[in-house]
């Protein structure tokens, strides 16, 4: 039977800079009644592994720069979120009343450089936003080499995170950081059944799965940050999330 | 416990112009041991709505218009297959080897038109192409309200294909029909736990719902063209695709 199944973890409590998150989502998975078993794949909200990585910044520490302020009046948003925006990115691709589109340092096209505003304060009401983990990749490689330390079993991991796309209304989730996850299944050379090569050659299998777990995730902080998935129907290998970012080359709508 | 589960049904036979979807959909369920319940999804390949409803063409009876020859020369492709391409869009927005991206008659942004040369092949060996469904809203209606007439059970029903995305390699499942399934979720309006409005405010759900089944259905002739879905978490509602396309005005990258 060809199944995939996505279980949303339960009680995984507020996450502090530091945490052990492999730690916290073993004992999330104990508590749904599950074991971690070889070819899962572990899908973690952006959120949480930034809170761990100690991503958060405090807005009143920022100082914007002249081009910030410049953009702000054009974006109508805090010149120092702006700030924050621009330091994390490469590129503005687009700026309206209300939408800054960025080219991120890490490669991805998306709003506001994916920079979460809700969902963090610190105490005495202060300000406090989240930035990406530095290196998403690399934190997916850690945790799942934490999970395999704590229990000898081979697992994927994806960090997921929603993104806007240019001309669908919504968000969806996509993989910001794989690992032993394929990011992109290349099926170019499997000929369909009269011998003719298939028209859809590679798939994003990794944005998927983030996107399949993103639905029961939720969204707001009742939500789920974590969800253990099992199926994935394809096999696992090192990955890197670049394979999913288009080349400025093979870009037509930059 | 919060869970989705995606059963791809196994054993569906290849499927010829006025078959009877919901009955094929319905002795596969049974053949995967399962039931339809209240509130389940089925989510079905565009390709075999489309072989159902008779929306494949033969290239030899396609004359190409002067537009289509010379649109061809660029992107290099038949073009006849160019000439069902142009029939089947508003616009043309890229042109350039081996691309064409138009917005569909149905709004969609989307290469060749969806239209989908692989997989069909008529007697004696006659170039078939099949487009998208006349109307995949109407499709899912159809399906939905022939399931319910033959189990008395409230089921949503996404028809799916799989395109690219402007900026990231790799094609994902999207829903392109609805029925009974929310295509967007709205959360504006629901508070974080400090009380400030959620920063992601509206989920395409369907695109999700449409891309987890799309990672088990597999993409070649041996893949699996429906998939049973179960715990979706948002309450089945009247909708449209029409909410998943972003209107001209918003639309950053034309």
């Amino acid at each position: 039977m060809r199944e995939l199944t996505l279980v949303a973890l339960p009680g995984i409590p507020e996450v502090a800079r530091g945490a052990d998150l492999a730690g916290l989502l073993l004992a999330a998975v104990k508590r749904a009644g599950r074991t971690l078993e070889s070819g899962d794949v572990m899908v973690i909200a952006q959120k949480i592994v930034s809170k761990a990585e100690g991503r958060s910044v405090r807005l009143a520490g920022v100082t914007p720069s002249a081009r910030a302020l410049e953009l702000a009046g054009v974006v109508g948003k805090d010149p120092r979120l702006v700030e924050l925006m621009l330091c994390e990115s490469r590129e503005v691709m687009r700026a309206r009343p209300g939408v800054l589109i960025v080219e991120h340092r890490l490669g991805f096209v998306l709003a506001s450089a994916g920079i979460d505003q809700s969902n963090v304060s610190g105490p005495h009401g202060e300000e406090i936003v989240l930035l990406l983990p530095e290196n998403p990749d690399a934190s997916a490689r850690r945790i799942q080499q934490d999970l395999f330390a704590a229990c000898s079993v081979e697992t994927g991991v994806i960090i997921n995170d929603s993104f806007g796309r240019a001309w669908r209304n919504g968000v969806t989730g996509v993989a910001i950081g794989v690992a032993g996850v394929p990011a992109l299944v290349d099926l170019r050379g499997h000929p369909d059944r009269e011998g003719r090569p298939l028209r859809v050659t590679q798939v994003a299998a990794a944005d998927e799965l983030a996107a399949a777990a993103s639905l029961i995730m939720g969204q707001s902080d009742e939500g789920y940050p974590a969800v253990l998935a099992r199926g994935f129907p394809y096999a696992l290998r090192a990955s890197t999330v670049d394979e999913l970012i288009r080349p400025h080359a093979e870009d037509l709508f930059r």
